[in-house]
């Protein structure tokens, strides 16, 4: 999968996807959980476009990188839906995560202010960096790696020729990434200037609790 | 699968799988429905049980055959839900067929009266054909094969050492499965005699006017 799509390709594809979605020609039912306390949930995701039926069936197992294991893993299924039959089984780790980097992408490109040109990457592991990796595809320079982690935060630095730096220089550029696992907020709203650009990658994980202390909500996505 | 596990074998782990959904160690959410008309549907059926948790993308293509193609068809995915991990993809077509057949056989030894020894297959099609290998994999025998293509109940009754024979003969068997396509009512109440067990395999599918003109009905399965 990551062999086979470029991050500049996976970003015009996520952009084509979400216009395609506003214009009614893919229908995607709300995912099904399947919860498996104590350590995460599996997540059946159904949707239909394009001449294809696609499932996701992902899990969320938050704990699981203290053990070795991916947070994320599971298969996506892809059917033909002419014909009913099974076209492709795809990893469904590197799916989302060249999705979620390149979402992040689009973010910037369709709502940053023109002229924004420089990024803040607030945490660097494997979502982080996928963003990280997709904006440089697409023109992102002078990025700013911020991590609790400074190994994960020079590793992502060095691979991309940006640079490694604390909390505060990440989100004094222009477009600002934060993809943590924490519950702590790491914005106040002083540090929002007009016209930065904030994408919250795992703002539905944490509940709203771990970006940004916020005043006004303006987009919830459920 | 079909040639990892015996019928017999098949029988006695659905016989243990409804006993343990029924013992409250399985749980199975409602299954999720994509509509892919005018040529079928795809449902994802999610459940979790005995340390692993699965989801099982399968389509129903009605008209399949008449294109070479099969009715159902797609993968069922097999997670550790202790690691979230994925630990095998089976072909849906082999764990439905296998599972329906068997389920005929769990149904008749449950609850066909004592003594039933001979069994009527009205439909000799793919889940037909299963559900008789699995009855005569725990000692039903002298069947009779019905269908309206003489072919597929020839070969049926070829391959078990039954027979073929019309419709009326496989009424009058002790425990009668029916599995059929049609729209058309096949049984009548004045065909069930006491004590006679009917398996209506494929009930649901055709919203309850194939197999029976029920003047009561004991049990629907949503």
């Amino acid at each position: 999968m990551l062999a086979a799509v470029e991050p500049a390709v996976a970003v015009e594809r996520t952009r084509e996807a979400f216009l395609r979605h506003r214009a009614g020609e893919w229908e995607m039912p709300p995912k099904l959980y399947v919860d498996a306390p104590p350590n995460g949930d599996f997540r059946a995701m159904p949707a239909r476009g394009g001449g294809f039926a696609i499932l996701k069936w992902v899990t969320s197992y938050p704990g699981n990188p203290a053990r070795g294991l991916p947070v994320v893993t599971g298969a996506l299924l892809v059917s033909d839906d002419e014909t009913g039959e099974l076209v492709a089984i795809l990893d469904c780790a590197a799916v989302t995560s060249l999705r979620t980097g390149a979402a992040a992408a689009v973010s910037a490109l369709a709502l940053g202010r023109d002229g924004a040109a420089t990024v803040g990457i607030v945490g660097c592991g494997v979502n982080g960096s996928w963003a990280a990796r997709c904006l440089a595809a697409v023109g992102y320079r002078d990025g700013v790696c911020a991590d609790v982690d400074p190994g994960a935060a020079d590793a992502l630095a060095s691979e991309l020729g940006w640079s490694a730096g604390p909390l505060a220089a990440a989100l004094a550029c222009d477009v600002i990434v934060t993809v943590t696992p924490g519950a702590e907020p790491i914005i106040d709203a002083p540090d929002l200037a007009a016209g930065r650009h904030v994408v919250v990658v795992e703002y539905f994980e944490n509940e709203g609790t771990s970006t940004i202390r916020f005043d006004y909500q303006l987009i919830a996505q459920p």
